[in-house]
């Protein structure tokens, strides 16, 4: 049974057309209905099925969601937030039908407070245009999880990306949000202290919720000074062993990284080839540094030691804006680059992430899991969280094919929950996942469902999202 | 209505009387009745009145954990999980009557990996238990809240403390914790990757949860190396608007100090007499550096540069332990040094956060407060997350300055509130801080106390904390 099977759920036919005749009257251009746009709203760079949502609702303010999570108690009828549509495992589906609240028009940074590193934004705004909105401020907000994703949509499935090994993932850097629950009314899940222990840690658990258990209005956010000198490089090892025990020891010595990449072998060709460059066709690291000229000349040296001990190539690095933008161009290329390895194939991600003593291990048999299956799939992974991405290039209008890709899927998926891991470090559960979450955390599922029903007893949040609630 | 006129919660007398039969029969000795140590077990160290328990149940293994949740589903009677009793806030009192689960015989480390730098521990071991078990692996666990806590304690109450600047709280250092919940099953929240976007993240939702939802028995912790340097140093200044001005100024330019303490005069003065000192009789900050030689080198001087320019007098600072221990000596012993100044008195701490930018005016008006009241409060922060603790020197046998200590700690609250800052930043609710978390949070609380109805349906946990669930 695989996501590409994926079954549309219940549908209150008689609420959708009622809901739908009410937000057009009181929304006017503002709801629209067009199949394209609907199909928009139900976009996937996944093999995920698209499930359309019946309308598209283009929310400007916190009074038009509280307007929208009304209609869908009074119709029962769900409601999906919508970013950007970056998420990968079918979040933005619509599988009841119901409504999408598309955010980019709700999209304003709502104050900016620089002695106190944060600022508070409104969940539309992409993370591109708010480091620009900051960069007078000497500040940025460093999560990256690769696509210019918007805050509300990171935040509801917990992103983090290639910095979270310096600057944690969302859960660590937001500080709040405010949210409409269920009853109608604005929440707002703590003040903007750098701590607290002022109850249940309801902004946590907002975070990862992927919309499941009420409509972000607005983020607050712990913000960072633009670092004074930025240092990127690479490293070459004979194997991914070798690699990955260099990755430990940086840990280990808390030689604050910015960045730690693991490319395979594979990947490292693949970028060669597409962006034309020479770099040795073996496992590699790529890093970035961040800090004062000298903390950052402190720790690339630190860095290189560590590469030389543990049979690395040299490491090359530069502090050279120039420079280190040629060094990392190869990272940043790797979905094209895996791509264009197979002309005409689409390029899928999974990702899972495990404890870092077990990252060579996984790593390794999976490359022998894809030679064995005759498969193409590069890996890049972020390495100093154990995080790393399987990048299947496969036909996805072959059902053979995705079928191989869902059980290699599977098999990646068993090996990391026996390596204590996790199934998804983060692209969060959506459709995709739902069956490994079950496989990882047992009990706690129920647990997870009692919230939601506790918190959204007429599941209009997002429905069939993360569980099922049967 | 203060917290020294707590009302008992509602007792079933019935259930309570044939649960202690049964606890007896069932744990023979482990299960002990006589006052004194009942009395132990409702221990505080601020003015919250002891509300004793029925019965004190040594649990030794997570079945123990289950049977006592199992007999309290049915029997309807509380539990009360008790670390070493170092909470503030009424945290281990039993207002309904019921049973506290000691955990000091369930202190195990279950388990330590190094090269992953966790480690799995049962909730009685204490830090420095913990962190003496560690020191073969040259790892520790950061988190030091001043008292000897357990661990399944400052998990239950999301404690930081002096090093939270640098290492966060136990929001940011519990990868996962077993716990048993009303169903009696064991659940685990999460596994051991460093990051995880896997669903709810029920980790921190017991992370501070102080009992409420289940019953702890297991915590797996992010573990640090060993710095290679520590250095301590401290630097007076003309006004604690200054101090403030440098605290700023060293976070924003990502000077990775491991703790930043400010005194106020008073308490200044205090430890200079109890402590034998000399120091200058004006605001202070205490900081402390660790990593490499050269990167605290670095940092001591940054800061010495930053002192300088917001009006700091020199910044003596030391890398050599004994020097260092002198330094911070003083810091260490502020508790002592508090009562000191009214021998015969009590120390009561109370602790409210802001957002850093409001600290110095939060803690300026705080004075002129505490001297327009004649109340007696030396004040000491961690000044790096905007929280501070005031040391109340009462009489707390007499009513008279029982009250106005409590009206003091509303003033308090109500300017950390109007600053956007929160109740408390690592004391928790428990029963004294109540009314502050509804006025902090408002609607906030209700999907709170949803949460609890839903997980906790007979309210056999903990009952009375946090929130009334009237």
């Amino acid at each position: 049974m695989g996501i590409s099977n994926l079954r549309p759920g219940p549908r209150n036919e008689d609420g959708l057309t009622s809901a739908t005749a009410v937000l057009r009257q009181r929304f006017g251009d503002r709801f629209q209905t067009g199949e394209a746009i609907r199909a928009q709203h139900a976009h996937t760079t996944t093999w995920v099925p698209p499930q359309v949502p019946d309308g598209v609702l283009f929310v400007e303010s916190r009074e038009d969601v509280q307007i929208a999570v009304k209609l869908a108690a009074d119709y029962r009828v769900p409601i999906i937030p919508f970013g950007t549509g970056s998420s990968l495992e079918g979040q933005v589906n619509a599988p009841s039908g119901g409504f999408s609240l598309d955010f980019s028009r709700m999209n304003r940074v709502l104050e900016v407070n620089p002695e106190d590193l944060d600022c508070t934004v409104e969940p539309g705004i992409t993370r591109e245009d708010l480091n620009t909105h900051l960069r007078d401020t000497g500040l940025f907000f460093p999560i990256d999880p690769g696509a210019n994703a918007s805050i509300g949509g990171m935040t509801a499935t917990r992103a983090s990306g290639t910095n979270a090994v310096r600057y944690g993932t969302m859960k660590d850097n937001v500080l709040a949000v405010t949210a409409v629950v269920a009853s109608g009314e604005e929440i707002r899940t703590a003040r903007r202290a750098r701590k607290s222990s002022a109850g249940y840690d309801l902004t946590r658990l907002f975070v990862g919720s992927e919309g499941t258990l009420g409509v972000l209005t607005s983020v607050t956010l712990r913000l960072q000074g633009i670092p004074e000198e930025i240092a990127g490089g690479y490293c070459n090892f004979p194997t991914v062993r070798q690699a990955c025990e260099a990755v430990i020891m940086t840990i280990q010595l808390a030689i604050p990284v910015a960045r730690i990449e693991l490319m395979n072998t594979l990947q490292v060709r693949a970028c060669n080839a597409y962006s034309g460059l020479s770099l040795p066709e073996s496992p590699s690291l790529f890093l970035e540094f961040h800090g004062s000229p000298a903390a950052v000349g402190m720790q690339s040296e630190a860095f290189g030691e560590i590469a030389r001990d543990n049979g690395g190539g040299d490491f090359i690095w530069s502090a050279n804006p120039d420079e280190r933008a040629k060094i990392w161009k190869a990272r940043h290329n790797v979905y094209w680059s895996a791509k264009a390895l197979r002309p005409g194939a689409s390029a899928i991600a999974t990702d899972v992430c495990v404890p870092i003593s077990r990252l060579a291990e996984c790593v390794a048999e999976t490359e022998e899991d894809i030679a064995a299956h005759g498969l193409i799939a590069p890996i890049v992974g972020h390495a100093g969280d154990g995080n790393f991405h399987v990048s299947m290039v496969i036909d996805d209008k072959d059902p053979a094919e995705i079928a191989g890709a869902e059980a290699f899927i599977e098999r990646l998926n068993a090996r990391a929950l026996a390596m204590d891991g996790t199934c998804t470090g983060e692209h969060g559960i959506g459709q995709g996942k739902q069956e490994f979450l079950e496989a990882e955390l047992g009990a706690s599922v129920d647990i997870m469902r009692q919230i939601k029903k506790s918190l959204d007893p007429l599941n209009i949040f997002n429905p069939g999202k993360i569980f099922s609630l049967d």
